[in-house]
């Protein structure tokens, strides 16, 4: 049972590949065929392995979601934050004409919509989504506005948990309804109007 | 066959006693089961009707859930849209706490967000909810802004349709991330967060 033994070198790697290769074939599939029709035997079947490797890993299809976006927030460009060239507005709207753009990318987009659709739907789910993706991207902008804050652009006394929500709500809600285009226009305009209710208090 | 003749007070009467009926199950039976297995047959039996009424009138149960929550938009309430006390502060805080309360009942909540899932799961179903439920739902708040721009209180050159995404997309997203309270404390907060972007330009 090479899957109990002492994990020399080769079989790590080995294991790590396999584990990539699921993730990766996750979101391909969810974006091909949705989540209700994504099942553990295609997941398996793309990605190279038998299907009782992931039963083994995970308890779930969404579980393997989950993971898959895990990887994405934990990959360098999240790590790095958002830039400060100490221009907030600047520097904001960058970082949301980026997310513009990535969630015009169907690539991104289908399986992020899945897996959103389907914690709306599942409460448990739902607390593993906002813990693992919504919060370490509200983050990273809490960090920025505290920087702008350091820099006397943002009022010391804001509340910056409801900014991040005022600034990434409106994006969200968009984005979920297909209300409205996410294009650089509404990142630059979103940001303004935002940044006129962060500024220190005249 | 009664449904094809001409329509007399008394079958028009009765068609509209089992409209509502049929409108009135289907709400309490996604609340109860839930949306993917809420079945035509189910909010027949509920209704007292047969289904083939149901399917002669609605093409889907996205469809009737649809019509039910039209129902509540154009309710009384809602066409009055939001109080215009000349303070526009404490207005929009009593209409987005009294959203925050309908949120908070399950009655509401469970098949509101039964079809909020359904539709960010569907493109054609998204244009309707948007048209159809989310559209009236801003148009109140532009129009009480408008008043606010009339009366002084908002700036003249605010892009009024991108406002209403600040005050409402945040709670939106709250609401089915399932990421925050939805309490009056929150309300307020939001409010007076979005009235600081919406003010007159110092």
């Amino acid at each position: 049972m090479p899957s109990t033994t002492a994990k020399t070198p080769d079989v790590s790697r080995r294991s790590e590949r396999s584990r990539k290769a699921i993730l990766r074939a996750s979101m391909e599939l969810v974006g091909e065929v949705g989540y209700t029709k994504l099942t553990i035997e295609a997941i398996a079947a793309r990605a190279g392995v038998g299907k009782q490797t992931i039963y083994r890993w995970w308890p779930s299809k969404a579980a393997v979601l989950l993971d898959a976006f895990t990887e994405v927030v934990r990959s360098e460009d999240y790590q790095a934050g958002i830039p400060d060239t100490g221009d907030i507005e600047a520097d904001l709207k960058t970082v949301l004409r980026a997310t513009a753009d990535e969630f015009s990318d169907a690539a991104f987009e289908a399986p992020y919509r899945a897996l959103a659709v389907a914690s709306a739907a599942d409460a448990e789910l739902a607390e593993q989504f906002v813990r693992r993706l919504q919060e370490p991207g509200l983050e990273v902008y809490i960090a920025r506005l505290r920087a702008g804050q350091q820099a006397g652009q943002i009022d010391p006394d804001l509340d910056l948990r409801l900014a991040t929500e005022v600034l990434l709500g409106p994006f969200q809600q968009r984005w979920l309804n297909r209300s409205g285009p996410l294009t650089h226009e509404f990142a630059d305009r979103l940001v303004e109007m935002a940044l006129r209710a962060f500024a220190p208090r005249a």
